[in-house]
């Protein structure tokens, strides 16, 4: 089997590279390095099984090229700052929803009809019951990253549809582990490494939310991309429980050692417009399948602090 | 109050225009007139409270400026021609949904919040429980059409949970009625007028939808618009029952009197990749607030072929 990975050289899609290459797939990985990052495929760059073009999604002349031969498309790239659409309301329309287009009309061109895709908790919106279902209606995502895996979705149960494709669509949790590039830990660690008196959170720090550690999320994704068979396979991939904001923040003071660090809350219910304060999703479906992680929220949490501690410097 | 109504000279459109011009709005009527028609809306041009802009919502300048001194858009405007996505893959996209991300974000720059949308019964898919419940989940679509519909909804409540806009959301059944520029009931009279000793019916026939008045339609519109006011309004619209095919094929064929035509199956369960056989929308949370519609499905059929043979002539 040979694999694309877009964003394979991104945070998630680097974990899911090294996966496939242990599977035994030959794999080619498409990336802007835009925030993914040779450093992590870098050890595959001597295996013969293993090929990275530089190439920007929103350009279908790069990815028509690109799908050429392949037997699945993992898509996995976007922009992965969710906060960034309160300031440019297009760049997840264009490296989201129009990306997704390109990518499978190359497909459908090149006669490729099999695409795993990263979609996420996101979609559900701020009102959805907790523990989330798969099957929870209507949709109603409150940010424009959230609208652009919506319209994703879409565009590929279209294609599935209309021209024979067969899909596998993971909503994500917050997915959290090595080599993890943006978030609550990451910026957290930042924050004491340039000053270690204070760490200010964005909220009042009751967010809560389910976090999974990456390696359990891409060996969720190749279990179930393995071992079911419907045109359209949907799932929620997630952990047993939630982690909140104020708990994230003690843990990366303690693993940091900076004790003395004042943790002050900017108030309000959550970090920004578009943050949804608390989301938990069912993965009674992902069960089922006979997939269980390894990591609750919060051992995955304290799992990354360490990771990122060591990867970033204190 | 003063309206901009997108696609205001098409089918639905050209009626909502009627209604509001009725309810005393202001109204500004942006269309390409790619499918839309002068002739749909010359009765309102001497009207001072009426004006009309050539536009195309493809291009965010025209739309920029169209959105000035608005206090809410009725966004109707799409590609009608759901199968032309069998053949043309980038057309619901381009008119769908970046359409609507150019008018979310003029309006954003413009401070115009209120947004009423036309989506479709389509987002739901083909494996959704009839009546379909606004609350039915994962939405599936099968045509991109659909897609476009659900990418455009998606986009709207990330508009409303990050920049703080109202929206009403309407899940159409199939619409028909006077002037009508589509559809089974405009196919079925032109093949007739081409050829009346024989009609050709896409599919088997079995093929059962809910039809909805286009009056009945807009009224709703204006009803619910009116009286609803959460951040989010979704709601189906539709009719109580649902009419086969095979029972339109019969009343087309007995309307335009051409009793001798033999009508033809092409057999199969659906009329092309992307027709969802058989879709009725729960209406219970539009019947909740206090709409009924006038005509059920097949009165709605009877009464647009009536229309319709009088619009085309025989």
């Amino acid at each position: 089997m040979r694999a694309l990975v877009t964003g394979g050289a991104g945070f998630i899609g680097s974990h899911l590279v090294d996966e496939l290459i242990n599977a035994g797939y030959e794999v080619n990985v498409i990336d802007n390095l835009s925030s993914g990052d040779m450093a992590l495929i870098n050890h595959h760059m001597q295996n013969e099984k293993f090929s990275f073009i530089n190439g920007d999604l929103t350009l279908i002349d790069d990815i028509m090229h690109a799908t050429k031969d392949i037997d699945v498309v993992f898509h996995m790239a976007a922009n992965p700052d969710i906060r960034l659409g309160t300031q440019i309301t297009d760049t997840d329309l264009k490296q989201g929803t129009i990306a997704t287009y390109n990518i499978l009309e190359s497909m459908r061109v090149n006669g490729v009809n099999k695409i795993v895709f990263a979609s996420s908790s996101v979609v559900y919106g701020e009102d959805a019951p907790m523990p989330t279902p798969e099957n929870h209606g209507p949709c109603l995502p409150i940010s424009l990253y959230g609208a652009s895996k919506l319209g994703s979705e879409g565009l590929i149960t279209s294609w599935v549809g209309t021209f024979g494709f067969q899909a596998w669509i993971f909503r994500f949790a917050n997915i959290i582990g090595e080599r993890g590039t943006h978030g609550v830990i990451f910026d957290f660690i930042h924050k004491l490494k340039r000053d270690s008196s204070r760490l200010e959170v964005l909220g009042n720090g009751l967010q809560e939310k389910s976090y999974m550690e990456v390696k359990d999320c891409v060996r969720a994704m190749m279990h179930i991309f393995t071992n079911t068979k419907e045109p359209v396979n949907l799932f929620n991939l997630g952990s047993h429980d939630t982690c909140s904001v104020r708990r994230i923040a003690e843990i990366v003071v303690d693993e940091t050692g900076y004790h003395d660090a004042a943790i002050e809350y900017t108030g309000g219910d959550r970090g920004w417009a578009g943050d949804i304060p608390k989301a938990m999703l069912s993965i009674e479906k992902m069960l089922s399948t006979g997939y269980d992680v390894n990591y609750n929220s919060e051992a995955a949490v304290r799992h990354t602090t360490k990771c990122l501690i060591e990867e970033i410097g204190l």
